[in-house]
């Protein structure tokens, strides 16, 4: 192919967008290990699973075969309105490093929910709706889930209810009005609304909330009331499946272009980014096609793939959900404060797990502090703010860019950068004031946490 | 042309992107009344404003024949970092709306400052470089201008002093932080840092500040220290020139596939973005090669075109800055609160006002309430959580698309999309509680401050 000026963004035509999700399980050897049914310790038939999750989803949770899904026209309609998102060519941060290598983003954050998270909402959404539901219910942390599932239910005209942590829902009323505007209806957890939240609520009258609660209460609404279904934004291999369009685009944009990716970095809380980033690189990689160094970056804080326990534990706090067999700190692992919101998972996707258990990806952690330096420094000569998650990946893109100076190699970087960090303002202050202080839990908090993880699966 | 079909949204390749601003007053036979020094009543020569401006943008400003300035490299560099900016086809309003009518939008919202403010903010930072100065000074209200400024300023090593009108400083921490991050000292004006300032706050020891009040200081600032001048992000003829940009990118997408515009709707404050927006549009009109409407729509609690005097008047409230001749409701009129912060000026572009004097050019005024509506239902449809200021141009393009449901035409209409929300979720917030108020100055109120227009000008 003959080589080709490479502008700053390369943005696939329409027509180039790609028509089907890619399915990674069904090119894995090692099969991801099933979801368990935590009162028969069985794994999750479609029957355990159908009063949670919408049917059509529910197939796409339990196909570990079929490689290709098709994307229905209407979520390829939707998409059209955001995406194809660009991949950036890094011309600005490789010039003010001084670097050989070459950087690539691949950047999720033009529009309104402010992440990736959108491209798995609307999906969710549209298999609500075809199942003819009347809404669907979830949790917020940070609120960039609530906000793309808000947006995407406005879109098909569904019933979107909010459990957003109490916590996060006084600190953060922007977000919240963000999806009032989009018409969900947003309740501070633990409410009086379900029994769950009630029960706590007794138990303990000041808490300030958590995401294992708010995800119970979500998960209470959907099975207790007619017509609705409880969806998750990370972690489940069907968000997984959605989010694959990420990385379809970008090696469509990379082939366009005759580029080969030497490293694929991403920052993974649940997986649902990463995943959907490596995808199809990562099947190249199994068919033996090609060969990536791929890097998850994870928060020094809540380091769950580096210092994890390989094991089966609950994918909540609350301990509603079915047991995963993944990198976890234990369900009952709190992390320490961290602004980076969408990374605070005490576990990682099943599929993530199993290629990292089978020596096919790498993980690194890296603290708080360096972090925010990182994304300061990429806002100033790229001109984005970065979201505090994605500013984990750029991070490590950066550090490897200097070996690459050490080393004098031409190295091609390719990152994700999830989002924008508009809504982490509170965060950008303490670091402005020097007032960020950076955690990492003890070897000895790590074993207290092991010895609760569910024993006998 | 055979017809194409046209994308969600139409992006140039960087090779298309404009290489010149094109300087609408070259072709208009009745030029804007020039700028007059308060001192003498005489024009303002380029040794009058060379104290306050860089050198090359007084040249730009005083220069009403030149057709077009070639853009440097450098600042086409950065351009590409985030332009050029899509046009998009708002199939989703039009199928919604059950309109005949075309509609597309110009969306200026897809960068960090959140505006269309960064085309001009890196040209003025770029040519304060190249005089050699040490930086800039300039006051923002709202904060999207402060942004856009400190961002063009980290790109160029520019110090960048800011001074922010206190109650937005205390009101709106974020904007603030943005700024920080990218660099910038903030000050919330009235300060110690100006004789102005100190004065004020002798004065009125409780005052939270005015836009007048943060020119006046930053003009001080600029003036009296070694290396700085002021800059300004609307209002005046550079950045109407530097903001042409959008425009000419408009009208590349349209000729790209064949679309003829019928109707041209912009927001109008003080006239930077209609003024880009529209300018080569208008300068086809000017040359008699094609005919357009062109709409202004402007906030009814501020209603410059519609309501105001034409005559010279103070750009600045604290009248340190030269005379303009422009739709004015008088330099000492505080518009009642609204939330459309961009929108609260005073005056217009003195190049839009004879535009309008002349009869090329309609203006309308519509109230906060019929706004927010129209930037709700817009959220919904498009996804785009579009900025109040913004919202005015929806409002109108709606109601002009629901006439042509009436009438069955299948117009064509292009508003300015120019920019995001994501910063104004008070406002949201006012609206979705159902305790938004409008408001809209008495002919009683207006007289009183047109009494006080300056004489014998």
């Amino acid at each position: 192919m003959m080589a080709k000026e490479i502008p700053y963004k390369i943005y696939l035509d329409e027509s180039e967008m790609p028509t089907a999700w890619y399915n990674l399980r069904a090119d894995m050897k090692n099969k991801p290990a099933p979801l368990l049914n935590p009162a028969t310790g069985q794994p999750c038939t479609a029957a355990d699973l159908a009063p949670v999750f919408c049917e059509e989803l529910v197939k796409q949770e339990l196909d570990d075969t079929t490689p290709y899904f098709e994307i229905p026209q209407e979520i390829r309609d939707f998409y059209k309105m955001y995406r194809p998102s660009p991949l950036v060519r890094a011309y600005c941060l490789e010039k003010k490093l001084g670097t050989p290598a070459k950087i690539y983003y691949k950047f999720e954050g033009n529009n309104t929910s402010g992440s990736h998270k959108l491209n798995s909402a609307i999906a969710q959404a549209y298999y609500a709706k075809q199942q003819g539901l009347k809404g669907v219910t979830t949790e917020t942390g940070a609120g960039q889930w609530g906000t793309a599932l808000s947006m995407a239910c406005s879109y098909f005209d569904l019933d979107c209810k909010v459990f957003m942590v109490k916590v996060s829902y006084e600190q953060k009323p922007f977000r919240r009005e963000v999806m009032r505007t989009y018409g969900a209806s947003v309740t501070p957890s633990p409410s009086m609304e379900t029994a769950v939240g009630r029960k706590i609520l007794e138990e303990h009258p000041g808490t300030t909330g958590s995401l294992g609660c708010a995800i119970s209460e979500a998960v209470e609404k959907a099975t207790t009331s007619e017509g609705y279904r409880y969806v998750l934004g990370s972690v489940l291999n069907q968000v997984l499946l959605h989010q694959s369009v990420i990385g379809l685009e970008t090696k469509a944009a990379l082939d366009k272009y005759g580029i080969k990716a030497d490293i694929i970095i991403g920052c993974a809380g649940g997986g649902s980014n990463l995943g959907g980033l490596i995808a199809p690189f990562m099947g190249e990689k199994l068919r033996g096609e090609a060969d990536y160094r791929i890097i998850a970056v994870e928060p020094a804080s809540c380091p769950s793939l580096t210092r994890g326990k390989y094991a089966y534990d609950f994918c909540d706090t609350g301990k509603v959900c079915p047991l995963a067999k993944m990198y976890t700190l234990g369900c009952d692992f709190i992390p320490a404060p961290n602004h980076a919101g969408g990374l605070r998972y005490h576990g990682m996707s099943s599929t993530l797990s199993q290629l990292y258990a089978d020596g096919l990806m790498e993980a690194t952690s890296v603290t708080q502090t360096k972090v925010f330096e990182a994304a300061e420094y990429f806002a100033r000569v790229e001109g984005i703010l970065p979201a505090p998650e994605s500013s984990h990946a750029i991070r490590v893109a950066i550090d490897e860019a200097l070996k690459c100076k050490e080393t004098g190699e031409e190295k091609t970087i390719v990152f994700g950068l999830t989002g924008t960090g508009y809504f982490d303002m509170v965060a950008y202050e303490k670091y402005n004031d020097g007032k960020m202080s950076d955690y990492i839990p003890t070897d000895e908090e790590l074993a207290e946490s092991f010895k609760k993880l569910p024993q006998g699966f």
